[in-house]
């Protein structure tokens, strides 16, 4: 069967997955974790021929660690599974509840989206967590994965199915796509699949949103900031900013610019400039933030350094004046070649971080900042208040997550109020945006979309609503007529 | 300026205007609600314009009626304004608010959407309630109504535009788009405008689906049923086919499907054929549903007649057995030309409706159940069970609104279950799907979307949400070393 016909026939039975009680879904959910734990050893051997095929290919190790699916990840997918075990029934829930008028009550009720379809990236954990949010929350779900872990996945996929089957769910309630051509054809059924969830490269993830007009959550990108505030507590500010930059620069939470005020700006950046770089974080940056750290480089070594006649050169390089500096950069850098930015980038990178911005690192242009660099490597800015950080973020940024740091509670509110993104945090890292840290169980992806679900999506991401309307013969023609007329009274 | 530039700048105040309080959007609507009273005679006198202008262009007197703007619709309108000025915030609603660790709080908090599009009828008084809604939940909206009623739009949008700059909210809150060709600028503005919500026949709205990237909200059909169940209390099925076909033909909420269960068929469809024929409505449905119509009809003309002698040419036709009818329908239909269909439609359509199946009127096959009449015309069906009911509905159904009339709680929770629409009803009239008589104070639509919102679309509709975290210096790295750990405590 074609892919297309397997979608929908899924789409004909996701009305009875949909009305599934939570104890069947419950028990699936046991059944999984059950069957997970007793053909443990099955899975490992798959991944050990996933992880075989990985090495003859000269895979990155980085990516070799997201393929192995260990004792140590088994235990982290059946806590998963346990958590989404120990949460309420996401299907069902009133939202609203209303009387019209006497024997007329309308009900808003949560219910399952229907068909989800998700392609995510080569991590086999990832096909246990996104199946078991799609079970609980009551969706069919077409799963597609990376080609690297084939051997695991079509493992774990077929025990979830048949533990899913065997608590009575229908055999269309989850499906295995293996093929990538099968990607494309999953994109043409716009009739039966609801949801698109594509995780995975910005590339792929634009791929998906221009060839489907099924509906697509997620983020293509993920240009996080932090704004150090005038009433900032520069103790509190940059742990936090290490911590966004460096625990993990391949997230799509991880910061990629600091804006900081102009009032602190001298006190400030030299000292979390400092910092990154022993972080073995780069500075990028405005001409305005470059001089400060070239002006702060230059006392720290003119106070270590008696005498002018002992500077080293690296030192007569770094007391260049700031206008020096800013004047040459602008030309240097233009005149530069592709190539050659590529080899300087490459040079640049190999040398330790020094806590300056060098010139060829010098960003000219503010839309410069539109960039998504998922490594070592900080954007720097001064603005001049909270209305003007919140423009820069609102223009530049991706709508993901946004960070202030300040004393000030008005400063506060008025950051959280004008930043339009999914999550506006104050005093602390933009690494809390996930959703095992807001407490959601597990999550499918993160949103920037701002329509239906917003940030990390969870079980309550994966459910819509229906209007409920309880009648005793009641017609529009009485309420028109004025015979009847509607009273709205909020029940509960 | 384009409108391009105009959007442009609309995206850079929206902000400001979602940070608005309640008290400057609630003074906004109150001026706004003064000007309409005040400037009651320009409005009208601009209404007039229009109304000259359509009747030389010689328009339908439906349109017409639409087109005027008098006492009544006034007063209409400024009971919609009264109604939102009742209604509660919808921006800052706190949905979710959990303590993750010591002082570290999430509060998922609704916003407004930011910059929405809405492209309306020639229906002045919705240009009046679309703007209302934006105000009051904190969007900024561009307009563009039909040409028909460009004077009075541009008399109300003039006033209403003045009034909420004058109760503080910024100049780019509103705009108004006068020419067509402006439409296609508006479907290109994708990275200033967040959502698009057009109105209007089926044809227009599936264009503006396919040919933007900002997402749509909307409904392109409105393909309504109700399923009449073998435990339906026929006393109420009756009058709410009735209303709900005849009440107002042209709404998307009015029913064009009729599902009967075969269990009571034979003695509920020839009384509800009656009534629906004595209200104007013409049947069309499956040779079955034709059959017992078709017998009944029969029946009751030989009680009527005595003796077979007196019998007229008419009743000759309708006493042919219903087989016979049956065979030769098939064949006849499929030997119509298409232009012979019209002009036997236009015949058929002037005589009176006799609670009969005409033979052309018989439907060969179930996908000719995806056809919205809007017009005096019911499809009628039998099914075997609920279920039948609900898969029949799924497939040939938009999703809108479905109702069944029973009175076994069983199947009527069954059916509320199983049918994927926005509006599932039970022993009431389709027609009820409507955000006034949902009590949401006004609309700006109806959405057959799943994502986002779903059914009748008020201030809820309006708003999604940010994620806010407060923080006193959290980092992720101390989580996932196990320095720290997570606590998840739900609050208030």
């Amino acid at each position: 069967m074609s892919i297309r016909e397997h979608v929908k026939i899924m789409k004909e039975q996701s009305p009875r997955v949909a009305a599934s009680p939570l104890s069947m879904r419950d028990l699936a959910l046991r059944k999984v974790r059950e069957a997970l734990v007793y053909n443990k050893e099955s899975i490992f051997a798959a991944n050990q021929e996933d992880l075989a095929r990985a090495d003859q290919e000269g895979i990155a190790s980085a990516v070799r660690k997201r393929l192995k699916f260990d004792e140590h990840k088994l235990s982290d997918v059946l806590a998963g599974i346990d958590s989404l075990l120990s949460l309420p029934d996401p299907v069902g829930r009133v939202t609203l509840d209303r009387q019209l008028d006497e024997g007329l009550e309308l009900k808003r009720v949560t219910v399952p989206i229907g068909v989800i379809g998700v392609i995510f990236e080569a991590r086999p954990d990832a096909l246990v967590q996104i199946s078991s949010l799609c079970i609980k929350s009551g969706n069919c779900a077409v799963l597609k994965g990376g080609r690297e872990t084939a051997s695991t996945n079509k493992t774990l996929f077929d025990l979830i199915h048949k533990a899913a089957v065997s608590a009575g769910l229908p055999e269309g309630c989850l499906l295995q796509a293996s093929a990538h051509s099968e990607i494309d054809e999953l994109l043409q059924c716009d009739d039966c699949v609801d949801l698109l969830i594509p995780r995975g490269s910005n590339r792929f993830v634009r791929y998906i949103m221009e060839n489907t007009k099924i509906p697509v959550m997620g983020h293509s990108d993920g240009i996080c900031s932090i704004y150090v505030d005038e009433y900032a507590d520069f103790d509190k500010a940059i742990p936090i900013i290490v911590d966004a930059k460096t625990q993990y620069t391949a997230a799509c939470n991880a910061a990629e610019t600091l804006l900081v005020n102009r009032k602190i700006a001298p006190s400030f950046l030299p000292k979390a400039a400092k910092e990154l770089a022993k972080a073995g974080v780069r500075l990028r940056g405005t001409e305005e933030a470059a001089e400060i750290l070239e002006r702060a480089y230059a006392e720290q070594n003119a106070r270590k350094t008696p005498s002018r006649r002992a500077m080293t050169s690296a030192d007569q390089a770094a007391s260049v004046s700031a206008d020096q500096a800013a004047s040459v950069t602008a030309d240097q850098v233009a005149s530069v070649s592709a190539d050659q930015v590529a080899s300087v980038s490459a040079d640049q990178t190999a040398q330790t971080p020094d806590g300056r911005i060098r010139s060829e690192d010098i960003l000219k242009d503010d839309s410069d900042f539109r960039h998504e660099y998922l490594d070592l490597i900080l954007a720097v800015k001064l603005v001049g208040s909270v209305e003007e950080a919140a423009a820069h973020i609102n223009r530049y940024g991706s709508h993901h997550t946004d960070s202030i740091i300040t004393e000030n509670d008005e400063a506060g509110e008025r950051f959280m109020s004008l930043v339009d993104s999914a999550g506006v945090y104050r005093n602390c890292s933009t690494r809390f945006a996930d959703g095992f840290r807001y407490g959601f169980g597990a999550e499918v992806g993160i949103s920037t979309s701002k329509l239906h679900a917003r940030g990390p999506v969870g079980l309550d991401g994966l459910v819509t609503y229906k209007y409920r309307l309880y009648g005793s013969g009641q017609i529009v023609g009485d309420y028109a007529s004025g015979k009847k007329s509607f009273h709205f009274k909020d029940l509960g």
